[in-house]
């Protein structure tokens, strides 16, 4: 394990104090923010997730708000998914693309008002994005990023902490939800959302100087549910079939091939970025798809930074785009980017640290 | 010191071998790729630089590959610099701004073709802004990001490696001029330039196979003149007064106010991003300015997360934007980005590590 050298182009979280003293042992960065990865006990931090409430510091899931009287017209040129009927209060999940229908990001948006919205976004650079398409556009908007950073609560007991510290209306909140509210003077956004399949809310604090206050608050709150810190969860997330912009996609990705295509919606104007070749794609039909993979081997395997080639009778057809060993399924299992040709069930061979490993193709998600 | 999990959203560079050989033992991420910010040993890596050659990967200092019949024109349109008189061979540095004049990031533009150009970027996703630009404007141009990887050679005595290595062709070259060729058949371009004051090269890997084999070439050939390895160098780069875009800028700095005045060329096509933003600031002279700063006590200071904020009098003038101590000087130095207002000489104050550390405000660079 490397050392990460501080520096004023990695900014620490409102929460980093905070997961400091909870005795956070490695981070990754994500849109130039430090996001923590490990607090040191893996699996006992994945049980945590599975059958308690895990607290995360997720301020690096910044927002791109934009704001002004083309605030809605933007989001929709920038999302190929139909934003008309989206109420103010409701989240949706909406790929975006660039002009060739390749995906550039996969964020929550939040509707605020008619013209204030933000795109809660993955790890890449939306703000230069939206700046460019608006200013080229001529629309009457801003594009910021405002002082929000989400702290997300997640695990089947989750919902006891977060109505224990919000009120019972929380539990009534449809999933990618919001309510702005107050939680002792500190303003927030409450929606249930996250980046689990376990249940739970997402907290984004409005005032960064309040990261402290806001960390404790639900830590005593959830003590009584056997509360703990935790992060994104590498081996539920794959368990789960969630895809991380960035980590399972390329340069080359669009939407249809990582089981995105439910949130595309082929009719939207034809001034969306993007939908002319995603409409195109449609028709032709992608040239990969994403499936599962079960490794034979039974060794729990270790994160890595590269994909792994993946061969089907000695022809490379795809890869491994991640590969985490299930403490549920007691196996390493991981997300084939892969030829449309293949099928579940086929057998495969992965080069992993040197040597091919035997496995076959599984559907997704795994549990 | 935390660690880095590793993840596919987190590239290792083709030299990430060679560097662990090497005893690397600290990352920073720059452009989604691990960059080594430390081989342990900070002031012999220092000398090094200073005195004899030190050998740095920087693959991380990606290309933006611009090629078709339109690249020029949308290298003018991305740069508010003439580009008019620059020649196949020659690179030119160039500030990139946004619609608004706000610095997005500070590329060397190396001009390979009539119609293919780099920007070797920064740490901001230029591909993106590139893209939207080209598309929105319906330029024939394809942006790119191409199988390129510099290793940069730094310090006086990097001349008679890399004259050893290519021929001493290398000694004719001007200052950010480069050439197309090969070292021991692998494809490379050699560019004099380099992150420091002390002279040097980079050395742009074609071929990311080759990475091992490309820094054994240059570290067998400078063990006659002392090389090792280091990287970008904290102290150097704040003596010398060097610019990093991201760690010394924040979302409203423009070039101006970053000593990049001399860059700026105003009678660029109206159509140029930012042109109009720019020919305003220049006229109402910028609100900041960049000064040095000399800190009086003499501990040495540890590189942090945050900008230290900068009071004259006791009101809030400006920002610490880096601070490092200098062995040259043995003393603690640093950049102020502060009210045009402030002069040289004047005395001020430093909130760090939650007390006031007085100083005063010099000229850049400091040696």
């Amino acid at each position: 394990m490397f050392g990460i050298t501080p520096s004023a182009r990695l900014r620490p979280s409102p929460y980093f104090e905070a997961t400091l003293a909870e005795g956070v042992c490695a981070f990754t960065t994500y849109n130039h923010m430090l996001m923590p990865t490990s607090y040191g006990k893996p699996e006992e931090e994945y049980w945590r997730i599975i059958n308690g409430v895990s607290q995360w510091d997720v301020a690096c899931e910044r927002q791109v708000q934009l704001r002004g009287p083309d605030a809605g017209k933007l989001a929709q040129i920038l999302a190929p998914r139909d934003l008309s009927k989206c109420a103010v209060g409701q989240g949706k999940y909406v790929p975006l693309c660039n002009h060739d229908g390749i995906l550039i990001n996969d964020p929550i948006l939040l509707k605020l008002a008619d013209d204030l919205y933000w795109l809660s976004i993955a790890d890449s650079n939306i703000w230069f994005w939206a700046r460019a398409i608006a200013a080229e556009r001529g629309l009457n908007v801003e594009v910021s990023e405002p002082d929000v950073s989400p702290m997300a609560l997640q695990g089947p007991k989750a919902v006891e902490v977060v109505a224990h510290v919000c009120g019972d209306w929380v539990r009534d909140l449809k999933y990618f939800w919001f309510r702005e509210t107050l939680i002792e003077g500190i303003p927030v956004v409450v929606a249930r959302s996250g980046w689990s399949k376990q249940g739970g809310y997402e907290i984004y604090l409005r005032d960064g100087s309040q990261g402290a206050r806001l960390w404790a608050i639900f830590k005593e709150a959830g003590h009584a549910w056997g509360i703990g810190p935790g992060n994104p969860n590498w081996c539920e997330r794959v368990e789960s079939g969630l895809i991380s912009y960035g980590g399972d996609s390329d340069e080359t990705t669009n939407p249809f091939e990582l089981r995105m295509g439910k949130y595309i919606d082929l009719h939207v104007p034809d001034d969306t970025i993007g939908i002319h070749a995603l409409r195109r794609i449609a028709a032709e039909g992608p040239k990969r798809h994403s499936l599962g993979v079960v490794l034979d081997a039974g060794d729990p395997v270790k994160p890595g930074f590269l994909w792994n080639p993946i061969f089907k009778d000695g022809v490379k057809v795809g890869d491994l785009t991640n590969c985490a060993f299930s403490y549920r399924l007691q196996k390493n299992i991981g997300f084939a980017l892969i030829a449309s040709q293949t099928v579940i069930g086929d057998p495969v061979d992965v080069m992993m640290d040197g040597r091919m490993q035997t496995g076959s193709l599984s559907d997704l998600p795994f549990l």
